[in-house]
């Protein structure tokens, strides 16, 4: 069972938090807890042996401090939605997962805004909706979008690769809820066309970062990072390429991290306990 | 103020450990925790702002386990003495942190079998003993390293490419105590010469590990372990050259941790928080 | 066009390869060669722009020593057929990127010893053999799986995850032809269980493997290697599923290395022009 | 013996450089060439058995495109003074080297804005000059700092953690013979405080640069970069720390590069033969 806290700190938090887990005849398996003491927050993290938790919500908001955020046992197979364009290798690792029950999620359906990745879908028998963005108004696309994933509530929304930018009036319907994979080293190379811009720089390392969607182009909480090194002998197309491997491979990891409830967000910042 | 904790593991530790903080009013900075299962083992290492801890070791043990091992404000500056033959990296390397006060720890002396290293040490104001192994059995030799060693009364003994191997006689003296860099990723490469094996081997990698000596030749606990690529333009000599740089980065990445109480040892394994 | 020469050193082979290559009008836009010294061996690899390269091996082999490797635009597209046990990991990073025609081979069937893995072969429209080890030899499975292959003739075979141990003989078959991923960083962990052996050992980093089989058991020449950092949190199961993400990446490297013609083997060791 | 060519692309010119170096009967040891087609660029860098290269720069001038930069044999042991300001991990690093003989240079004085480092570079004879930027115009100590440096006549000007920022008429005197080490992963984070940036962006990686000074603030060709991952747990302070095992790493593998000739710069981007 697992138990995420999220409160302001004061003195005998976990004291108080650990009686109850023993009141409860609950095991402690695993415990992770970081104190944020400039703006006197408290995570915490627990993983519990199998017990009855029903009342622990409840008894816990007793002796924390008011407005803290408990989450006992949270959502245990989260349901998600992914936005794609026509890169695949983002959307095929979480098919994969996901058909091998390994992603720690379950995709509800793929919206895409060209019909490129429909096959790899259909071969999944993964539903598969084509919304384009041609020859209607972004309002009108994101009303789209919205409708399809309002049909599926998931509780996430993944941009696998999905190469346009939403609307401020979109994300606030999914606060950190959706998530994005950018193709560099944030906050390097922030907009198009990253590897363009990382090879005229000269750079030797690249990147891709995944982050929470917030109203600022590339400027949301970061979930994780991660870079390969490049030389001369790259060109912006060999970077794309290579890039590629790293965006899967992020992106994969940030989202096993969001699925084990190991994130939490405040401010412009994220609390991984990897 | 540091406290690290190992004992038998059981519900309710954690509530237990920190009631008492909570009640002599001492504030978690930070709390690290593992249990290892099988072995039912229980693993914390806490920060806890400035208070008297001056009762706490006692407080604790009273409701601990039996045979629990309890520090509190473990040595706050180890003393460590550092034995060496030729190489000067590893040894250079923690001179310097020595001489800048940011090695965590304070070395007391240096003892070569050769001289080479005599003239660095004395750059540094560092006393410097050349033992030599030449004309003298195993046991004269590691008796007069002993000799020198218990003037000095240090916490640790760093074997900073130190090329000769103890005796078990010896290694029974200082139980978890000495800290070897191996220059190979353990287990493999075990023994003389890992670059000459790895090259011969066709590895892609080579690697350096830190770790606590036992009587077994490169068998002790490991705290540290990194590695570099490697490739078909590289000889055994220049894989040599490439591995010092990691040698040096691994050993002091390993002495940190030690020496701000980061380390458990049981059985032939470490928990480190790092 | 690709070019690749393994032959004996002498002192002007690049003059008179580039002379060759001048007068054929062929421009070069990438070379790598290296010598290896003790063994008085030349290896090259040339990209060069497109054209007449059909007399190039015969003007080659004239002013190269004897017994000189040529290969003018060797097979650009390789034909492979791969083997399976139950995980699916490797076989379906490879069979996306098959789908994708981003693995720069082609995929001809999949062979399996268990069924788990043929409905995702079917998705995929690709040809799956069960050829169970179940109640017969190992010199009839052998057969068996030796039969399939010849039928497609393959240029590579390759063990994604294939838990059974070839005999010398049917590895004689295809020298330097099958390539395996071994889940471990070897030559450390060799044979069964390597998690479970790197776990008893507590290491702080695992890997992975991609090597030629040749006769002796996880010990052919070395194409890719990678690791990733473990610690004390790690039981060997979860280290399996950490270990699986970086065995995926390593085999896909190792492969596409092995299809741009990048590898060289002599000995028991490769040259790798990555 | 080493052989640097940069020049226009054309073709043959493999095939003319490594004929004349047959006729001289100079035996390739390595060669690496890279070209740049955007641009129509060739670099070459060749390691040959020694020989006599008296008149090769002659003879390959005669084949080469006009404005060609050869440089045969060039300097073997680069003259080098080093700038900085408190910080030690960098310099100390380079004294060490410089001491054993292993930076590939040697270093003819340090420069100081203030005295922190003096004592350091006394224990290993080192010259320490004491140039105070305060009460000074910044022209003024940059015409003490060139005073000094024209003492030295060096090869190169290493800022081993100089805090203060050149005038393009200082940077002027020395174009591409000013390598700087910055603290950030380039371009993220340009100017000052990068850790601060970093801490407050919450990046998961931390980096730094090695680079050539040119007039645009941390905007010159990159040589080498190097990253460490970090966490919530880090405050900027610890970034810092952290950050200096990085910073000294990548200015000692950009510095090998520079010294061993290995690296080529043209526009605002390095050629790196690794």
């Amino acid at each position: 069972m697992i138990i995420v806290i999220q409160c302001k700190d004061q003195v005998g938090l976990v004291a108080s938090i650990s009686a109850i887990l023993a009141q409860h005849q609950l095991n402690i398996v695993s415990m992770r807890e970081h104190v944020d003491k400039p703006e006197n927050l408290f995570f915490m993290r627990l993983e519990v042996e199998d017990g009855d938790g029903s009342e622990l919500e409840k008894t816990l908001a007793e002796v924390l401090p008011a407005g803290a955020i408990i989450s006992v046992n949270p959502i245990p197979h989260k349901k998600v939605v992914v936005l794609v364009t026509k890169e695949y290798h983002c959307l095929a690792d979480i098919l994969i997962r996901n058909y091998f029950n390994t992603l720690g999620a379950t995709v509800q359906c793929v919206i895409g805004n060209h019909t490129t990745l429909q096959n790899i879908c259909e071969r999944f028998d993964m539903p598969f909706y084509h919304l384009s963005h041609e020859q209607i108004s972004k309002a009108e696309l994101e009303q789209q979008i919205s409708d399809v994933i309002d049909q599926y509530a998931p509780d996430y929304i993944v941009l696998a690769k999905f190469m346009r930018i939403l609307s401020p009036a979109f994300v606030a319907k999914f606060p950190m809820r959706i998530i994005n994979i950018h193709h560099s080293f944030l906050p390097a190379f922030i907009g198009a066309n990253p590897y363009k811009q990382a090879f005229e720089r000269g750079v030797k390392l690249i990147g891709a970062t995944a982050h929470f969607v917030s109203n600022e182009l590339d400027e949301g909480p970061i979930i994780a990072q991660q870079i390969i090194p490049v030389n001369h002998s790259f060109t912006a197309a060999t970077m794309v390429k290579a890039g590629q491997e790293i965006e899967t491979a992020v992106l994969a990891n940030a989202l096993k991290l969001l699925f084990e409830d190991r994130v939490f967000v405040y401010k412009n910042k994220t609390v991984v306990f990897g």
